[in-house]
């Protein structure tokens, strides 16, 4: 199958990196050890958090729904807006950046088929509000807001505002402009999206944040982008059933992944870099980012032991990153594993044209492909690093379309699921948010959080000394 | 002066952090090596390397030139697209999102007072090449190539291809859509643009691409896009003056931040993130992030001896990474020191709307602002990172504006030189780069390169069992 993603471990054994990489020895009890996690995350699988395995199937009513949504919408507006934050926003982005136009909002309505311009709004600056007001027509623009609590102040301070905005302005054919998908009981967001007959998704209750990009999340926007869902779900079944044929190293690929990173980790490889060499696929790392240190960094392990875990994932871009980052990787602490994603055919070719022969350093560009110079950069990248005792590892993808994303994205979830298992603790909950979280609360006076405010209140004041 | 950028450096010490934290003592310890680090770079300051702390003059023939350049520009283009990567790229786009609306290009021509609309094309990527083509309208672009070596095969390629089709539309006229930015004589580039009578500005010696944002790699695309580009240059004299001041951490801001982080590498903290909570300044840290990491991360130091020293710059958006990355900064390892750029005064206010008095969990948002959510969840991030005791500093900008964001660079270059001098390292060099272009000229068959295509051949082949 040409389709198929492809994990290329090689750079990450010592015969390549020296003693910064594993032996075959070490290959072979790693594979025990990751046979341990495998077979505990087969057991798992659509139980508890871990729902999100489960929904690979294309031919449910809900899809067929979301499908004629999308349709609606694209027929009425020019602009879909996401509400949203963390998983509710990453998943989206990830996959507009991959499967649209890489100028999808410039070009002009025609070129787009139709398609809605795209926003994501996940962040609660005033400036970056107003902007994005500044510029939407409201007539022809339809919300999404995403938050699976249901109550996720960012996201509902938004919602607050636009929903405002839209009822002062449309009555109650505001509700034509507001698209709700949140969990089917859980927060305020279902009950008042019932209140005010907002047509709803359901975020199923097993399904995280962070790994909802294959519900409603991410398959709304999808949808209503053109992209096609049931070959992205296709791409993710064909993954998820590879993984589960097979619990060793050698034949699974996210296994090995995760086993390679857990081993780097214990040896002090504290930072996973992503590092796609496409575009397409700069916020696949974003989302990525999320999902890796979201998920393992923990402080506690699941017999409750001080472990404080969790390695840090760096986004890099080729060939871009090169001029930024190449240099600290190929000649600073060696406490990186990096990852790149390749690409073996753009969906698009320019040639570098000619006319400057007289000087042979510009010259020899000429009559090559950017695709050649892309693609030679990261083999170089990936040769320099070597050669210099980093060990890297790389993901190869056929072309970048809707099945290999799907793929990508199973990949990487059930990678960090393998992980969390072998480090032994649990990769579905954030615990750590939540003091921020209160804090904030007590910061703008809610009801219920005075006793943290008073906490607040008592932690020693900032010294003047030590701010110049 | 209110404008003043603030360091506060608190919540480094252990009095918050308990034992990951610098006592009082430490800071003693720490200001005499600070104040032989600071006093090197003072007597460095405009030679070799550091032509760029010179560079804060605003009334100079060339600042003259720029803007009457830019001020041409907007009078006769709709587009401005920089050709260039990494230090040619970075300074103009986080000039460009910190001080322009933040959908700029999204304006219709009336609301952007006809300055240009804004791209910076950093990477080869065939798909984005032909994106950019697809929505450009040549008849009303002008595009500047910029490269300081003036051989960077990135860019010269996007030069090649750009330049051969405007010769095709506009023949002895394309000039006229074309600006160069370059070393006065290093390269082919200069030879090209005289050979075809372009418009020129130059990139002085001593300036490297990562410190060029105030020479016109910075300037003329600021100029462009009626960014006060005097009143950056006072901001970045402002911060030079006030570190020339003092060889103090307690009272020189970029001693002080390059001096905590330096004592925190050698407690095992490798990771410094960069976390601005302002969308405007998001692109600031990608600026920081090459500045930081291809300064520092260096092999050997200045006696030769091999080090491998390097702190690994992180970049996070708050609130937004709140939602991603906070969980493992609060409860992962002890491996980071987490960097806030606050604003006091965001440039729009944004008011959250009330009416769901019956759900206490949204309602107590209403009435509050956008300012005050953001403002408030910064803070709160702050405290539980410190409850947690996780080392964090914090600039404080009275607002986002061209005098202040002058600050901010200059403070994080001083900041890098500092930090070099501390490291014993060359700050200004990049010799790890140096493999992966050699590889990709093998690998593209340049001519002299036969040498490191034969070495790239006898590299041993991968083993097919490791790709799955």
């Amino acid at each position: 199958m040409e389709n198929r993603l492809k994990f290329d471990f090689n750079n990450m054994l010592s015969q390549y990196v020296g003693e910064e990489g594993f032996t075959p020895d070490d290959l072979v009890n790693l594979d025990t050890l990751a046979g341990k996690a495998s077979k505990s995350v087969k057991e798992s699988r659509g139980k508890g958090m871990m729902g999100w395995t489960e929904l690979t199937s294309s031919n449910t009513s809900e899809i067929a729904d979301i499908i004629v949504t999308a349709n609606k919408i694209k027929n009425k507006f020019d602009a879909f807006v996401v509400l949203g934050i963390g998983g509710s926003a990453l998943g989206p982005m990830a996959l507009f950046q991959a499967l649209c136009h890489l100028r999808h909002n410039e070009l002009p309505a025609t070129l787009r088929n139709n398609v809605p311009k795209f926003y994501v709004e996940d962040n609660v600056d005033p400036e970056r509000m107003q902007s994005l007001l500044d510029i939407l027509d409201l007539d022809k623009t339809v919300f999404n807001v995403i938050t699976k609590s249901g109550s996720t102040s960012e996201t509902m301070s938004q919602f607050l505002i636009i929903n405002d905005i839209l009822k002062a302005k449309y009555g109650s054919k505001a509700a034509e402009h507001m698209i709700a998908t949140t969990d089917s009981k859980a927060g305020n967001l279902i009950k008042i999206a019932q209140d005010e007959g907002l047509k709803t998704f359901v975020i199923p209750a097993g399904v995280g944040g962070r790994f909802s990009v294959l519900s409603p999340v991410g398959l709304l926007p999808a949808a209503v982008l053109g992209i096609d869902i049931k070959a992205f779900l296709d791409g993710a079944k064909t993954m998820s059933t590879k993984c589960l044929l097979s619990d060793s190293i050698f034949n699974n690929p996210a296994l090995a992944s995760a086993t390679l990173q857990y081993a780097s980790m214990n040896r002090c490889k504290n930072i996973s870099v992503m590092m796609p060499y496409a575009d397409s696929l700069k916020l696949m790392a974003d989302w990525y980012c999320q999902l890796w240190g979201e998920s393992l960094g923990k402080a506690t392990n699941n017999t409750g032991k001080t472990v404080n875990v969790g390695q840090t994932p760096v986004k890099a871009l080729g060939v871009t990153d090169q001029h930024s980052q190449i240099q600290l990787y190929v000649e600073g602490p060696f406490d990186k594993v990096v990852t790149f994603i390749g690409v073996e055919s753009y969906r698009a070719t320019v040639t570098i044209s000619g006319g400057y022969d007289k000087y042979p350093s510009v010259a020899f560009l000429s009559g090559h492909t950017l695709n050649e110079l892309i693609s030679a950069e990261m083999l170089a990248t990936e040769y320099a690093l070597t050669r210099n005792k980093r060990p890297n590892n790389k993901i190869v993808l056929s072309t970048v379309n809707a099945n290999t994303i799907g793929q990508l994205i199973m990949f990487f979830m059930l990678e960090t699921a393998y992980a969390g298992a072998m480090l032994d603790i649990d990769a579905f909950n954030q615990p750590g948010v939540e003091e921020g979280k209160n804090a904030t609360y007590a910061l703008l006076g809610r009801a219920g959080y005075e006793a943290k405010a008073s906490e607040i209140n008592a932690w020693p004041a900032k010294d003047p000394k030590y701010i110049i």
